[in-house]
């Protein structure tokens, strides 16, 4: 159950593909040098690898388990938690003056990959503190800042967000939990949440929990929901902490997979109310949780990435090893599996998913970063488009992604994947999760169609499918001289350029029938979210192979890998970009069957 | 988790589709009218859904466990199977003369479904003794089935097939059982057999094991393997049971689903020798145990069907239960989750890929019955080509389909499809094992490229698809006359017509560059099975939708029933068969990018 970070391929995808030289140039970027950056990602893959990857077969076997309002998570989960604060981890991405190491996203990213890849259910804890941090950054007064921050920075403390309700799930509309206005400033917290990751935990001294309320006064649905902070503990004006605050964990969940990452239902105010302090204005908590649930968001696609990865070392170490029937080629005895044309045909599948996944969440990292720091607004808003254009595809397609991937890797494992054991069906159950939570890939599809393609009637996909044709266009000018992989970029330049016009012809139909027929619209958002996906994660592979290209014929680097990445791209070009047309079809002419029968029909 | 057996459309399908007035006036199928088959059908679908399906969690709930030697079956499974062969279900394929119903394999089929859908790891011991009862019906001698037949047919004792070994999964040449012949004509058997399904269990008297091992002067290889009787307790010649033999369960496995399943693995010839009779002749033992694999294979590919239909139905229970969110038409308040497009389109994905698989798999059935019972010899043996070029398409596309589709059931119950109280994550648990055993999707892709479409040709996938081709004739004549349908019948054909063409162009791939690039082709395996499934799955949905639009216009019948048919066909065709293109560039073009890595490179 060894994990060992692809760092080249990270390296490759940040420097060539994402721009680190463009990000590092940008104010408040400065630190983020290539020299440090590569240095803080061998120093993040030792310490996963080292500490957090060998707790995540032991997290499964021993989940964590939740006695008389506690919750005690599996041995050396605690002690993993406090060495990861202590070295600074949990503040990668967060501002220097709260103890954090400013780093831009793009950097940020590959750690959470990594992290996820050793260990899904450890890594939850911190990603739900890194929206914490989000959101009191983004809304939080200076005493809120200055309470929380640093401990969430440096580990100490963690975070959680509340939404869910028994009776809302994605619906926050219906969220009921209420919070009634004290006379020295604080409200009283009362309600049930349900589904809250590390909700309670043994493996800091306090949790910071954010809980959606509304207020008495209150306007219904989303309008009247406010944001509060919540703690396990209350504070000291010292900062030392007080009283138990009225928030207990009345159960946990019992899950198919992320068994070792606590999911508990939380009781507010039962014995009196819990303390909460306002995070911002009233019924403006929906915005400041879109803040939390856009990191979030992004990170549970770098969760897809990384399970996936994970699945794939797995499945190459195995096929690597095990050795069953004869080649059929001829060969006098049985060889290692991945001699077997079809296991070679799964394992490139997993890997051309997994580098095409990873190459389109950093590239969206890198237009964060650069929608944050730039100097100019104008291009500070493109790349803030582009971005938000990404996000629901990064969290959806890669998460979908990551099922397919971690399936394949279980099916390369045959007889042995079934058996728990083997650690591969670990990884195919946890990965369920990640299609459900931070919104399912529907929820992500309605946001992709909605606010990222009509609002703005499709140009930021207009503008990015522009690129891809730039693209198409510089892979037909290098592969004459591109030797022996010219087919190869011929056949990818060839997928592509269909995979663009098949998607144009998507978002047209998008932005162009939402006022007329919006169920047919939505009836297509899911292949829509996949399609895109598919399209932009080829792209980058297409990027990659005409980069490998370049040094090829400069005959700079290593070779092999550059050979490796044109043929990987080749294979997700016939494997995956040729399924641009048929998704075309169904989300263009496939709505009228997903909407012809009746309710009783069914 | 309750389950209610699809009978109207599997009525459908019996006689509009696999033609059961056809198989009815077969000699030897007389007994199998149209009444007697709905009554059969009616009666297993009410102690199936009663009997049967109650026991499905429980299973996963408290699995067999091991003891001492010992396997002990979940609460409630022992008394089950009494009744299960008691009421003559383990008899509806066999003989007459040895105490079964002799119904015609397509009648076998639904029956097979409904035990599997209501509880897919108590099937497995009914399963496994059909395959024992097949090998012994064929190849044992008359003595062997008067000992043994009756009791397996009428649930008294279960059977097992003992092929794999540690050192040899898929791999049979690598079988290292060793069968040493005695003076009195037995042999004593010695070796290890793992993944042994019902290997161990307390439903029956005795445990008929059928194992594979070598005689001492045995060639290398597969044609050096023998098949041998060896039941867990040895049979006195008055038929009454004897001495304990020496074939002990030593553990069974801790799994990802099908856990109420034991799977055992068995050691034989610990104590001096597990004693066994030679099953026909020596060496001869793989074309046996293919005979136990073929139906086995077949049963499998039920199974598939069985675990979907499951899903569909439970996803669609809490489709039109859950109330979440208002409906995107614009309602007051929030609506049940059927009235959202995407949750539509996951229950229409799952209905239609579980309808054209289950046709596919009775139509199967139907061919194989016309294979064994028609005076025609030469019918015979083209019904028989269809049958065996069927098989693996049945197990290994319905298989692959079941992990879609159980994996979609999980999402359409969002958050609460993750925890396992909900029952839905044990579909997706329990199905993953299909896709592994009985021959991974790869063994069967291997047989359907060698013996199925290149030992003939592809003679017999070419005469399939005139067919096809007929249909599509069939649906372009008729679609004027289809009045609200004809749109629906026009694109079903315009898909199944492109689907049939891109089939033909990789069946003429795939016969033709065996010999000069076997790596190529075998690359493209596992795609050509899927693709072949789908369009021939797609086919028969086409033949459903004729049929239905014949139906409306003739005014005859329900139909709603009729409508929801021709949209379900629709659905899949859009969503389904449009795939077909993108699955001919995968496997006429897609192998270089499988086959360019070298080894190191992974």
């Amino acid at each position: 159950m060894s994990y060992n970070a692809p760092l080249k391929d990270m390296l490759f995808v940040i420097n060539e593909l994402a721009d680190l030289s463009a990000v590092h140039a940008l104010p408040g970027c400065e630190d983020a040098t290539p020299e440090t950056v590569e240095a803080v990602l061998e120093e993040n893959a030792k310490f996963t690898g080292e500490v957090i990857a060998p707790l995540n077969f032991a997290g499964d076997k021993e989940p964590s388990y939740w006695k008389d309002g506690q919750v005690f998570t599996t041995t050396g989960f605690k002690e993993a938690f406090k060495s990861y604060g202590d070295a600074g981890w949990q503040g990668v991405q967060h501002p220097v003056e709260f103890g954090g190491q400013g780093l831009p996203k793009l950097v940020a990213a590959p750690c959470i990959e990594m992290l996820n890849s050793a260990n899904l259910s450890f890594a939850l804890c911190p990603l739900l503190t890194d929206g914490a941090i989000e959101a009191l950054m983004t809304a939080g007064t200076d005493a809120q800042k200055s309470t929380y921050l640093q401990n969430l920075i440096t580990g100490k403390w963690t975070g959680t967000m509340n939404l869910t309700e028994p009776q809302a799930g994605s619906d926050l509309a219906a969220v009921r939990t209420r919070a009634v206005p004290q006379d020295d400033g604080t409200y009283k917290i009362f309600g049930t949440k349900i589904f809250i990751t590390y909700g309670e935990h043994d493996m800091a001294e306090n949790i910071v929990h954010l809980v959606l309320a509304r207020t008495p006064e209150a306007p219904a649905g989303v309008k009247g929901i406010s944001l509060f902070i919540v703690p396990k503990f209350l504070v000291n004006a010292d900062g030392t902490l007080g009283a138990r605050n009225d928030a207990h964990c009345v159960s946990i969940e019992h899950k198919l997979g992320i068994k070792a990452s606590p999911t508990a239902v939380l009781q507010f105010g039962d014995h009196g109310g819990a303390i909460g302090t306002l995070v911002g204005e009233e019924n403006r908590g929906l915005e400041y949780m879109f803040i939390m649930m856009n990191a979030a968001r992004f990170a549970v696609g770098m969760q897809g990435v990384a399970v996936a990865e994970r699945a794939y070392q797995k499945a190459v170490a195995y096929a690597k090893d095990r050795v069953q029937s004869r080649d059929l080629a001829g060969s006098a005895g049985p060889v290692t599996i991945i001699h077997h044309p079809d296991v070679r045909r799964m394992l490139m599948s997993m890997r051309s998913q997994v580098e095409a996944a990873r190459a389109l969440a950093y590239v969206a990292a890198a237009a964060s970063d650069v929608a944050h720091h730039h100097p100019d607004a104008e291009v500070r808003k493109s790349n803030e488009a582009v971005y938000e254009y990404l996000v629901p595809i990064v969290k959806g397609w890669s998460t979908e992604m990551s099922l397919d991937v971690t399936s394949t890797g279980v099916q390369v494992h045959g007889g042995m994947g079934f058996i728990e054991e083997t650690g591969a069906a670990q990884l195919y159950r946890d990965a369920k999760i990640l299609t459900i939570y931070e919104g399912t890939t529907a929820i992500q599809a309605n946001d992709l169609v909605g606010r990222k393609t009509v609002r703005d009637g499709g140009a930021t996909a207009k503008a990015i499918l522009a690129q891809v044709q730039q693209t198409v266009a510089e892979l037909v000018a290098i592969k004459a001289g591109a030797g022996t992989h010219a087919a190869d970029l011929q056949v990818i330049a060839q997928q592509l350029e269909a995979g663009a016009v098949a998607l144009e012809q998507v978002v047209d139909y998008v932005a162009g029938n939402m006022k007329s027929d919006i169920k047919a619209v939505f009836a297509g958002s899911v292949p829509y979210l996949k399609m895109a996906g598919i399209v932009l994660g080829g792209w980058q592979m297409a990027r990659a192979a005409l980069v490998s290209a370049q040094q090829l014929q400069s005959g700079t680097g290593d070779a092999s890998f550059y050979q490796a990445k044109i043929s990987t791209a080749r294979f997700f070009a016939e494997h995956f970009l040729s399924q641009a047309a048929s998704y075309r079809t169904a989300i263009v002419d496939g709505s009228v069957g997903v909407l012809a029968l009746s309710e009783d029909q069914f």
